[in-house]
């Protein structure tokens, strides 16, 4: 039985490089430059080399390693093939074959990195001691990760957990960055509560600490109004919470998972976030699933890390 | 390894039992009455009856089953515990341990019938040759089934697969029988066709060959409707379409499935209902999964034998 595994989160400009104890305990985390040029061609190799530098450097043989998890900005389906990953400058890429030859034929898996976030969070984050989550990540846009019987799902298509890209307003008719109109993205990412907001601003005479922003409005303007008892920022929180509590409610009816955990920047807000969150999540929630507790993700930045090495851990 | 497999699937009035091959070849099905009387205490030691006395009759030693799977009509956990079966008279019950200990510890799984179906339809049905489905099934009420890898997810509550009762029309007074509002069952179950019937019927003057029927209308009368060309008919299943094409795009987001079957006794109006559904599907689905296939259940009630004993064979 190994005693390490290193868990590798590639994003556009650097790479998140841990080295894990098997038994879930962080022993150095460090980042390299993501190398975008020529393709991305230099990517693996790079991350192979620090890999093997890290194992020199603490004296850990090969076979003392369980493997190396990777996550990646893109669609990988469950054999750890990547369609396109446009911010590494990749097109389709077999991960898992390319990373394991770079490194002497070691154990590798990849993933996509907000399925590998849901992963991170219920191995050692706001889901710990789970084995069936849904993972929903706010950010500038929405990800998701859905984790079964301990394991991601993937999907046929990569697309597993792309739970932002779900139609939570048929008649909306902005366009989301996806193409389609009405996605929960369009209404619960970062950018999605500023739209929410100006809109609100626009069509209503409440007065609020929120026009004095003007253009630089934030969601984080919006849930610190909120928390100073503003009525528009109230308003516009409701709406938030309504979308993404009732659809949280839907993919509860799918999965019917043991916990929810909300992360990503927008969860920063706290405590106050999910409150509202689950208020609409219980109305809505199939009566079975009413009580599953809805969490806030705990590992931050370091839940890809986490994720992509418990995929080489039963 | 064992050549045969036994699948179980438990109703209200009939228990149906299947013997297959482990190859998936259906060798022989028979029914017994399924004695609710006493708090449904003799049903497990019928069918324990039933599969010994069968593998007598075909001198089939206890070595040579893979094992025995059940399904029910109740949510099951992936433990095999059944919460409620309302219509067997059951409470709580461990299935799995006590359908093993009446037939001498032989290897018992159990599941919830839909789920059960959607696995069947995966191995010998709609979805053959996939390991990663949607099943929704539009009956009385509207169920469903989602497998991952080859597995029933069942859920932390038993509630995997549970799409009937997604929220699709937030705004909806009507209650459905769970208690909430806008459940996709109540707009595309058997009575669910009947209610949107009735309500466009009454909110319009399209001239209409239904109107004839009065209150004896049925989902099938609004689909053999829609085959000679009414009017009514077609505003109708475009209703119903909409709402199950939205959903199965949503859920499509959640797991992402290589196909999605859709079976149940409105299924039988055939390829013209999955037709309708997939262009709404099309139209709201995430890009990567807008290509992925819907269609028809083929199995009809033989698909709970068959993912009942499917339970038992990697």
């Amino acid at each position: 039985m190994a005693n390490y595994v290193f868990g590798i989160d590639v994003g556009g400009t650097s790479v998140k490089c841990g080295l894990f104890q098997t038994d879930g305990t962080l022993l150095e985390k460090w980042e390299i430059p993501t190398r975008t040029e020529n393709g991305g061609s230099e990517i693996l190799p790079d991350i192979a080399k620090s890999v093997k530098a890290k194992m020199a450097e603490k004296g850990i043989a090969a076979d003392d390693v369980a493997g190396v998890g990777i996550d990646v900005p893109g669609p990988v389906n469950d054999k750890g093939e990547l369609s396109i990953a446009v911010n590494l400058n990749w097109g389709y890429k077999n991960i898992v074959k390319e990373l394991s030859d770079e490194l002497g034929g070691m154990a590798v898996k990849a993933a996509n990195d907000a399925n590998a976030a849901a992963l991170g969070e219920m191995w050692a984050g706001g889901g710990k001691g789970s084995k069936n989550l849904v993972m929903v990540t706010l950010g500038t846009g929405v990800g998701g990760g859905i984790i079964v019987d301990g394991k991601i799902v993937a999907g046929a298509h990569g697309a597993g957990g792309e739970v932002g890209h779900a139609c939570v307003e048929p008649e909306e008719e902005a366009v989301c960055n996806c193409g389609n109109h009405g996605c929960l993205e369009q209404m619960t990412s970062a950018t999605g509560i500023v739209r929410l907001a100006k809109k609100y601003l626009a069509s209503h005479d409440t007065p609020s600490s929120l026009r004095e922003r003007g253009e630089s409005i934030s969601a984080k303007a919006v849930f610190d109004a909120l928390k100073e008892g503003d009525a528009a920022a109230e308003a516009i929180v409701q709406e938030f919470s309504e979308y993404l509590g009732r659809a949280l409610a839907v993919f509860a009816c799918v999965v019917d998972p043991e916990v929810i955990v909300v992360g990503g920047g927008v969860s920063k807000a706290g405590q106050i976030l999910i409150d509202g969150v689950a208020k609409y999540y219980r109305e809505a929630a199939f009566i079975a699933c009413k009580d599953t507790p809805i969490v806030l993700a705990s590992l931050g930045n370091d839940a890809g890390i986490y994720g992509a090495a418990k995929m080489l851990i039963d």
